[in-house]
């Protein structure tokens, strides 16, 4: 928490004890749905959230409710009346209603679905069907629709009429008799035309959709692509169903880089509504647990390939000082692949056909790392560490080919999960550096046998 | 390259060597920019470019000219004509054309700046004295702003006159005489109104703003956490100067998420309107090769830790097989904890002072894991490796002593960094691991030398 949220977390307090509402009402109608949420989230007592929330005016109590986490939200709809319930969800936008509906437990959905009116009803269990993470279940179907030959003066009047109830009026989506989705016009268009013009006429006809079952993180890359606001998502018949706008496209960009970055990490993505400090210990360690458990599994092998060898160690004990450095100079050189490229796939800059390119890039980069490296190495042990001629050159060239190789198991794994379907986040770091560890003592003990006669 | 654009590529140039102009001008017409600039970027020959280039109708050009890479907009400029530069030049809006100037050489800039009108060349001035990654350098000049006293009729109107060369119009700002920001007025709420409403009457005054000099990355945060499509920025005596869209805004959360995941893998950012393929090999040994050196230099401290223990280590060479083990699970366990923590204080969910809550439920984390993977482990040293009950103890007591360590370490530096001014981010995976690594051989042989008396 914040500074400044615990100051005025500490006054809103002090008000709501001293029963100050005019005060608190006057305070809270100046702050933002976003932060008067936060506030709420901030381990308000359980009484006081009700009470505060009851203060805020109509519009902007369901924009705070849409910002609260999970958790609050239950508290709070298991202490509305069915009226204060039917208030807040008549106030909700479909798509805002169904993330809600995602969170909450049965008996609350229920309640909820009973105090929608039918069309919401409807609309909510229209998107309800579609898979997480598809373009279905993230859109709205409050979008505004016209159709071709209207004039820009008719669909301004329309606008007019309807506009209220929809999520943005920004985009227009111009269709044909049976749904068939055939253009867009933007509101600048609509306010610049003739009001004489057709919207046939000032349509913009090539229009960028996508179908109902798209990946969200493609939806997201659409955006981020060609610079849009709002998406129109269509069904198989290519008949319009819902928009996505940016707003929710934001959301699914900090989501799937969270998702990454866990990935990365070797962390099994968590609930990504829930911030971390609202995570049980329990749902923590069930995150973290299997990979940790698989890569100590998996680190077997490199025990065994130093048991195979455990003879030439016992005579030649000072390269055992140098296997942390090799493993990690590995890991890291195999990681800084792997992540480059991951990113590289995840904004389509990389492909899989780009293959061939990419390992002879790394080759070469390895090439220059490698030499760089091994000679600051070399010219360590020697003036430091005071090592032999041969055992320097023998930990020097382990470093160089285990680059290469870290390098090339780095670049070619993403790129390999990829084709075959896998989210190509999982081979960063913690799986790379366990293959690179193992192949890096192979090596060692290879170079030791033959320069060292071990 | 994606087999599609191979396939369009190979067309394109057939079409293009046989003179069919009228076909390719077709092709291109029905073209994203975003699409035909990808298409220019991927190793066309440079005389077909141009010549492609000229093809399309003027605002096509210019958008497919802002969309291209840095490199081939300096081979295209290099052909212009005066003429045909300043048709460009006209086109952009003003922050492109700062984004452009921003990557051309000196002599590619005067020629640019010669071409734009006195106005432009004013407003792209203004940007560009601003640093790197705030919010003065990401805006644009080029907004709606009207008076209070406008009637909603009076404004639509203003915006019939001069929206064309707004970069958008679905935010119009509400200024007093001194430029001074008092309001924010929708579109929506524009063609809502009555026409005779005045702007003082349906403004929204509580306006989400930032000061241009705000980082990049908060005003991103910003705009993910209030739902924004465009945000006002103000100078210091909180007069509008410009205005950041969310086009813009999704362009720095791409960039700064491959900078966080760059900075993970130890590597330093590289220049990011470059795509992968089309860096240098110098380039990427330049971003690589600093981390792994200073990372493979502090290897050392765990190198004299095990020259240290020579000794004993001959006498229990077996205890060697467990060193990588014991340095990998460490190394994860601490990253798992550091990119948790990372991520949490980028997304504004963790705060420096949450340091002991964060630790204290970190350590409650650790003992979970810990006991699963001491437990695992123990049954396979037992079972399968077959050792005694002793050496068994001292390698799990390790285990669970350094995955303590592990998470403390990963929890507390990146707070500890980000609240000393540093990015988090560079403490993740490899930084951890390499404290992580001698935390783990100095608990080990501690443990060695006092359980197994060596």
């Amino acid at each position: 928490m914040t500074e400044k949220l615990e100051v005025l977390r500490t006054s809103v307090l002090a008000l709501a004890e001293g029963k100050k509402y005019t005060t608190l009402k006057d305070i809270l109608v100046t702050m933002k749905a976003a932060d008067i949420a936060l506030l709420f989230d901030e381990e308000m007592p359980e009484e006081v959230v009700p009470l505060l929330f009851r203060l805020l005016p109509k519009d902007l109590a369901a924009d705070t409710f849409v910002e609260m986490d999970a958790d609050s939200q239950h508290t709070l709809i298991k202490g509305f009346s069915d009226r204060e319930l039917k208030e807040v969800v008549d106030e909700l936008y479909v798509d805002d209603a169904v993330d809600l509906i995602e969170e909450m437990p049965a008996m609350i959905v229920k309640r909820i679905l009973q105090q929608a009116d039918a069309e919401k009803r409807r609309m909510i269990n229209g998107i309800l069907k579609f898979p997480d993470d598809s373009a279905g279940s993230i859109m709205t179907t409050e979008f505004v629709d016209l159709l071709p030959q209207m004039t820009a003066q008719d669909a301004i009047l329309n606008i007019r009429r309807s506009g209220i109830e929809k999520e943005t009026i920004n985009n227009c989506y111009i269709t044909e008799k049976d749904r068939k989705l055939i253009g867009v016009v933007t509101i600048r268009a609509l306010i610049m035309a003739d009001p004489e013009t057709t919207m046939q006429e000032i349509m913009e006809e090539n229009v960028i959709s996508v179908s109902t079952m798209e990946d969200q993180e493609t939806v997201a890359h659409q955006f981020s692509k060609y610079n849009l606001i709002a998406m129109p998502v269509v069904d198989k018949e290519d008949r319009l169903v819902g928009i996505v706008t940016v707003d929710d496209v934001l959301d699914v960009m900090e989501e799937e880089t969270t998702e990454d970055m866990e990935k990365m990490a070797a962390i099994v993505p968590t609930d990504s509504s829930k911030p971390y400090l609202k995570l049980s210990i329990f749902e923590i360690w069930k995150s973290r647990i299997p990979w940790l458990l698989l890569l100590m599994i998996s680190a077997t092998f490199t025990g065994m390939i130093i048991t195979s060898f455990e003879g030439a160690l016992a005579k030649y004990v000072i390269l055992t000082a140098y296997i942390p450095m090799l493993m990690d100079t590995g890991g890291n050189s195999g990681s800084q692949a792997s992540v480059t490229i991951i990113r590289g796939i995840s904004l389509k800059e990389i492909d899989f056909g780009d293959i061939l390119l990419v390992i002879w890039k790394e080759m070469r980069v390895a090439l220059c790392c490698g030499l760089t490296l091994a000679a600051a190495n070399f010219a360590k042990l020697m003036v430091l560490d005071r090592l032999t001629w041969m055992v320097a050159l023998t930990i020097c060239l382990t470093l160089l080919v285990t680059i290469f190789c870290a390098k090339f198991v780095g670049c070619t794994l993403p790129l390999i999960a990829y084709k075959l379907g896998f989210d190509p986040a999982v081979m960063a770091s913690p799986f790379i550096t366990t293959i690179v560890d193992a192949i890096s003592l192979l090596v060692y003990f290879q170079f030791a046998v033959h320069l060292l006669g071990l």
